[in-house]
């Protein structure tokens, strides 16, 4: 994405990016079949849970005015036109913590004042968003967007970080409160004797931790050792859910003589009530506002603008992230205009606007991946077994493959995307092939294992498509008829998964990386080098980066504590935004622009960026990880332990003559000469290239030792 | 050991091996130094906290008579006597659950006669404690041990899970009580309401929970990526105990409204009230005992005097297992001897006698090899890192390193024992150190890797001395004198330790290792294969195991479903030693001899042994796994994944034209081809191992693909 400041032109290229592919978004949906409810029922989760909590927060703060109706309204509303004619349908709309805290100091100002009060307040919040829409409006058209480019991995991952912790802050506070006697309730009531509010908190604790502990088990099935496969795959996508489920069973376990508010469930307003629907009128109170009011909402409008267009694009951008392979065009412009329509929208019938959402956003782009993995490999093992079956070769076998999986691709590409090809078969397949005869002699299941085999060929790819989307979307409106049933969960399986979003969230994060690679003894740093990990591991000296996540610390903590100080508080991002100008400026100063590269690629810098190299010929040879990885288990692997650019162990790098520097202590490097490629098998491998559907030439290229670490420029 | 029922003659035997290394028993024991401490606080836990609870059961059962101080009294009585003067120095002492359950019967008998009442209940006990005495007398004489023998692994095993199910039973009645009011209590006290009893057992969920999980991932400290060496192995080491502190600690949390009894704690009488004496003087009362009672005491004297011959006995063979390759011998006569003498003590002094304890004393001996290999593993290192510094070469650090080993041995090896030299440079290091130059240049850290290489080269040995039981029984005599701090300790954690102590218990057990396998999806099954595995996994049929795992898994329920009948159920080891009778007549009839051979390796059955083959070359060629683990952790591996005869993947075995059967899949075997071995080598190999301290035609032997399947006889 170039920096363009011409009016118009961003949301032009974004609509038309988007356009070409607009059919294939649905068309993609809906040919995934039955496996999309997968990670719509897992999004449909983290983005509804979220928002009842920040409902009920939004109730105590507003004396009713708004509830968990409005935010769950709003957030199907938005999330609904988001995912029909919205740009980017990665991205995940939601009612989110920001937004909270404005309309609750703006709660606080309008009850004081004689002339607005609590009567006027959603009007005059109308007026907000008919500001803010505005500045938005200017913002998309005016390309401001554009530099989107300069916000770069530090800061998005700090950003990311940041919401982490206030999600955990979130789940400690509710779980201490769980002791105490809730502020709107009658004190007297028995079940707030000092007796039960232990017998409750302690209950807290027990279901808290159940739904964590579980849920952070669960979504790790794929790679559990018992019970059948579809069983594994079943509890690793629907394991959350299911645990929400079960845990709010276990909360029913306890009848006997405990009273009724034990444990403490949901407290949600029935949305059939006469009172639910007062708000949606508003837009005829808001002539009613006094016009000092009107333009006195610019005030709140520009902070909220700034947060919006801040937020938004960053969840957008961390849900594109390069090692996601992506193939379709971002829309960051275009994306913001229609979240200018939709405040107006939302002010005009006087709920609070949405806006995208972290983590939920990544979490979306995640689960799709794991779902395209899926499609993929079962397509390729069902043509492969069939190859098989007509005694093909392997070479054979492998141009079928490819057809099918060319079969599979989006036939409209956007121009800057990567193409990514299967992977090269396994070196050792080869040998395997012609050591056992004539290369091209009926492979069998011996020399390529279908179900694993075809895992290693596989690049990370998404199935980018709108209708997860569209249907998370619809099952938070659901949740309003469902209201009666939600009410049943305890607020204590809420704050256990708030404590899981948060952690769930980390995996992936560099900066989180660091911070544990700052823990991790000297003699075990070798250990991170053995799984898939980011360049910088290897090619930065190990005081540098540590100095580098000391600095971005010291920034969190700095964020964190503004998030504390009360109207304030809520300009975090302006401290966020902040890290541009120092990441551009300031930190060049005091880090060697190769090392900035490793740690922080920015596309203003010239250096080209490493290739995302699991596509590397070389880490396939390498054995023992793919040997013993299974089905979707390396797939989870990339893309939870890994963003960026990422390096597997025994990398070309580590034998080359680039000097590593010695406290990171790279395994053993001169063992890596114990896999000894015997120099017939290369030369088979030139030698087959041709019927290898075209990808002959890159192998060739990719066995030299330094070919991972040519450039190849990104897609935004 | 022979069958042989020559009176005497296996007291003898017993007393000459191990008089012949009593003072290398001490010796070596002091020569450990500071580490002792680490297998012994694990042990004084794992011995003393049930030892207590069991106290508490009785005093409940016995109205007061016998408390906690008599069941300590009496394990750090029998554990000092039997540490100093017994045969097997692993054999750890303890009251036991079945004694518990004989005295309750006892108690519940006497109380109802008018002529025998409370007030004789201890007399009379003593009475049982003459006769059964007498009875473990005669059995020592006449070589009742030496059946010993017949008691294979299966039943073995199978008395090991039941073990393990009962106590985990105990931990889950103990926290469902949490939730009821205690029998001895006054339920009106404020702690005793329904509202503070929800409270209290939710406590105890999280105080039980926390301790388990906590405990489980303690004991796995060395294998963290976090924190400095000697942290981690600070808290793998004393975890437990660690633990049991912090939770204490954390249950003292809750102050504010919180009653005192909440959460509850151990409840101990205090040694040094007055009537804590009443019984040891109980002698003087043994003659006011009616004659009649005096001859019926022999009816409860055999049954205590089976269970003790048994219980004694496989706690003693469980310690003692093969893959430790022990060198100092058995004792099995002339501990039962003693252990008629200390039943003896006891009963005169009115205290429950103690015998072998299970899952303590394997316990102990695993804890005690990982002392030995800490031990080896630096006198290794200082010895190479010395070696290394003075530019020696490959073979001559392998000289020296060989030279430091032998010097650790103990001088006095039992004519049965294995004896086993380092095991031989990595095939690896050697082809490293040829093609980095000449194999005589002085070798640096890049070939050999000090920490990691160590630990290739060493078996698993045990540190066997008397001073770690000694210790831990003094540790549990100091037990009445802190009683008022062990007071402060919540019963659920007491729980919570119960089901750590069972979970613990499992790992090794070969029987629930095939439980598992049962439930292993078949695609999974290989991962068996790449780990340490026994060698049943690769040459017994699936359809076998599964028939020989269902067999025996009913068998079990059927021993547990029999310690439920009341008076009966303490005779559930009668059923078990029924199992050696069935497996020496019946199951031959149902499986092939070389199938139960792999299963259930016995002794009369004349098929050599597979030997343990962790030692096998080839393993160490393989790399991936040896190059991941560090430390310690191979030796956790071993110690805790397996026991018995072992394999590791890729063990020429696999290799080799046996046939192995299909629904195993056992890893891709023709793939193992891809671990080239360079044929100069070998050759190499060949040349130098005149220099390898004399090992060098083992390796040569070794590298032909069925010398792991070569027999070796076993030390007993």
């Amino acid at each position: 994405m170039e920096e363009t400041f011409v009016p118009f032109r961003g949301i032009k290229d974004d609509l038309r990016g988007r356009l070409l592919c607009y059919k294939q978004d649905w068309t993609g949906g809906f040919n995934a079949g039955i496996r999309i409810l997968a990670p719509t029922t897992y999004i449909f989760f983290a983005s509804a849970i979220p928002v009842i909590s920040f409902g009920e927060q939004l109730e105590r703060n507003t004396e009713g005015t708004l509830t968990a109706v409005q935010t769950l309204a709003s957030t199907a509303l938005c999330g609904i036109i988001h995912s029909i004619v919205g740009g980017q349908p990665l991205l995940i709309l939601g009612v989110a913590e920001p937004t909270v805290l404005m309309y609750t100091f703006m709660f606080n100002f309008a009850k004081d004042r004689p002339d607005l009060g609590q009567k006027l307040f959603l009007a005059w919040t109308g007026w907000v968003c008919v500001w803010t829409a505005f500045l938005l409006f200017a913002m998309a058209i005016l390309g401001a967007c554009s530099i989107i480019n300069r916000f770069t991995r530090v800061a998005g991952e700090l950003f990311g970080l940041l919401i982490a912790m206030l999600f955990m802050q979130q789940a400690i506070r509710g779980l201490i409160d769980e002791f105490r006697i809730p502020e709107r309730e009658n004190p007297r009531q028995i079940q707030f004797l000092p007796s039960w509010r232990f017998g409750n908190g302690m209950f807290a604790f027990v279901l808290s931790f159940g739904l964590l502990l579980t849920g952070l088990r669960s979504r790790k099935a794929r790679s559990w050792r018992y019970g059948t496969g579809w069983l594994r795959g079943f509890i690793a996508d629907y394991g959350v859910p299911l645990m929400v489920l079960v845990w709010t069973g276990v909360s029913y376990i306890p009848v006997h003589d405990v009273p009724q508010g034990i444990p403490r469930r949901l407290f949600s307003p029935n949305p059939w009530s006469p009172g639910a629907y007062s708000n949606w009128t508003v837009i005829k109170e808001m002539a009613k506002v006094p016009p000092l009011y009107i333009i006195g909402a610019f005030i709140p409008a520009t902070m909220i603008a700034v947060l919006y267009y801040f937020d938004h694009s960053v969840a957008s951008q961390l849900s594109q992230q390069k090692e996601f392979n992506l193939k379709k065009p971002p829309s960051y412009h275009y994306d913001l205009l229609l979240l200018g329509f939709l405040t107006l929208l939302c002010g005009l019938i006087g709920i609070p606007p949405s806006n995208g959402v972290i983590p939920q956003s990544p979490m979306h782009t995640k689960s799709l991946a794991t779902l395209k993995h899926q499609l993929l490999h079962n397509k390729l093992a069902s043509t492969a077994r069939r190859s098989i079956r007509q005694n093909s070769s392997l070479g054979q076998l492998y141009g079928h493959m490819q057809e099918a999986y060319n079969q599979m691709q989006t036939p409209l590409v956007h121009q800057n995307s990567v193409t990514l090809g299967l992977k090269d078969l396994k070196q050792s397949t080869v040998q395997l092939a012609s050591s056992t005869g004539n290369i091209d002699a009926p492979v069998d299941e011996s020399v390529f294992d279908v179900d694993k085999d075809i895992d290693d060929l596989l690049h990370v790819e998404v199935k980018e498509q709108r209708l997860s989307n569209l249907l998370q979307a619809m099952m938070v409106g659901g949740c309003l008829a469902a209201m009666p049933f939600l009410k049943k969960i305890p607020t204590s399986v809420l704050w256990g998964y708030f404590a899981f979003m948060a952690i769930e969230s980390l995996p992936g994060n560099q900066f989180w990386e660091r911070i544990l690679l700052l823990f991790t003894a000297p003699s075990r740093r070798y250990k991170v080098l053995e799984k898939y990990h980011a360049t910088f591991v290897e090619t930065v000296p190990f005081q540098t980066i540590v100095t580098f996540t000391i600095f971005q610390t010291v920034y969190l903590l700095l964020c964190f504590g503004i998030t504390w100080i009360p109207i304030a508080g809520v300009l975090f991002p302006l401290l966020i935004m902040l890290l541009v100008p120092v990441r551009q400026y300031v930190l060049p100063k005091f880090f060697k622009a190769a090392h900035l590269t490793d740690l922080d690629a920015a596309e203003y810098e010239e250096s080209p960026a490493l290739q995302y190299n699991i596509n590397d010929q070389d880490s396939n040879g390498t054995g023992p990880r793919n040997d013993q990885a299974d089905d979707a288990e390396i797939l989870d692997e990339m893309i939870t332990r890994s963003r960026g650019e990422i390096r597997h162990a025994h990398s070309p790098r580590i034998t080359s003559s680039t000097p590593t520097h010695d406290d990171m202590r790279p395994v053993r490097s001169p063992r890596v000469r114990e896999r000894v490629v015997s120099p017939r098998v290369s030369e088979l491998k030139m030698n087959m290239s041709p019927r290898f559907g075209g990808t002959g030439s890159e192998s060739v290229q990719k066995t030299s030792p330094h070919s991972s670490t040519l450039g190849q420029t990104s897609r935004n």
